[in-house]
């Protein structure tokens, strides 16, 4: 594998403003004359979509929690084949709307899984193509539910006591892997202002950029 | 996982006679008052099916090989949590054609993707529910593939030499795996007559069978 480009990941809950700020970075990259590729599994590819067909379907209730974990791997492969390892290996700055740790996070850590043993199917599913810089949107589960509640009316019936709690537990996970990679996950203040974090945002991403170009 | 059953496995390559023996095996101890559950992934069991449906599109060429062996792994761990499982605690026995160490002699050795590396997401898949007791059914590639060509005119196409290869690699997968659970795997002299067969394989059964119950 000889990636030659940079492999960024985003990660963190609903309602942290990951979407938005992501899409405001790749603008003022992308006019800055950096050749990016920004991306989210299943990303279109056919296969990962299939696979992610047979995780998605409602009426899939007796689905256990490690089958799920395992074609989320799968998909993670296959999207990691067919788009992002091609870009890195044209040079280009891959941008990826949630990776692994979202993973450790919400199997490993909130659903119960186990960290370490769905960090194993996660290396076999990545290889060596680990990102070289996460950024962790960080903020209050209440505020995240907030969010998304006044944005999408939807939403708002899955938001009971019990979905505080899993997304109490996915923070908890997201900070489990935070220790685990100090150096690679930045954490994004979320609570601030959408233009704050997207400068934030902006400054991380140059200087990494810039350090790597050295 | 209050497994009380006994839960075999059958391993080997195709042309082994494995189906046969395994029928006729399964036949004599039902007769005998043994409770015998006789599987093969993904059977019957909807969501290893609908997985499968995606390994086997003949269309996936671009399948990676490390998506493959993960979608794999995640049909197993469905069929094991909905069929095997409940079967080894109502104290079944549980006869499965072919299982984990299909995937390593197949994908990990034959194909190169790495025993170790194959076993771990095996590993994920199936938790503590390895095989009381293995028979691999080992048979010269060439015996195999001869029986194959006199059984089944459409296979034949595909019995060229890579395809010779092939099976020799997958028959030294099965050897390395054989090293690595000696207790647990019995190998069975395959190139013997069908009737020879049936009475090894009957008398490998019921001696573990009546020491697990002393």
């Amino acid at each position: 594998m000889n990636n030659q480009g940079f492999f960024i990941t985003i990660e963190g809950p609903e309602g942290a403003g990951k979407t938005t700020v992501m899409s405001d970075v790749v603008a003022r990259l992308t006019k800055e004359g950096y050749d990016i590729v920004s991306t989210r599994e299943p990303g279109g590819i056919r296969i990962s979509e299939h696979i992610r067909e047979v995780i998605l379907n409602n009426a899939y209730t007796e689905m256990d929690g490690r089958t799920e974990a395992l074609l989320y791997a799968a998909a993670r492969r296959q999207h990691l084949v067919e788009k992002i390892e091609p870009a890195l290996n044209e040079n280009k700055i891959v941008l990826c709307d949630r990776f692994i740790d979202a993973s450790l996070a919400y199997q490993g850590h909130a659903r119960g899984l186990g960290i370490d043993e769905v960090l194993s199917i996660n290396e076999f599913a990545i290889g060596k193509l680990m990102p070289h810089l996460t950024l962790l949107f960080d903020l209050e589960p209440s505020v995240g539910l907030k969010r998304i509640a006044k944005h999408d009316e939807r939403e708002k019936n899955r938001l009971d006591a019990e979905s505080l709690a899993f997304h109490e537990a996915v923070r908890e996970g997201y900070q489990e892997v935070v220790k685990r990679y100090p150096e690679r996950i930045h954490v994004v203040d979320a609570s601030k202002s959408q233009e704050e974090v997207t400068e934030y945002v902006l400054n991380v991403l140059k200087n990494s950029l810039s350090s790597r170009m050295k």
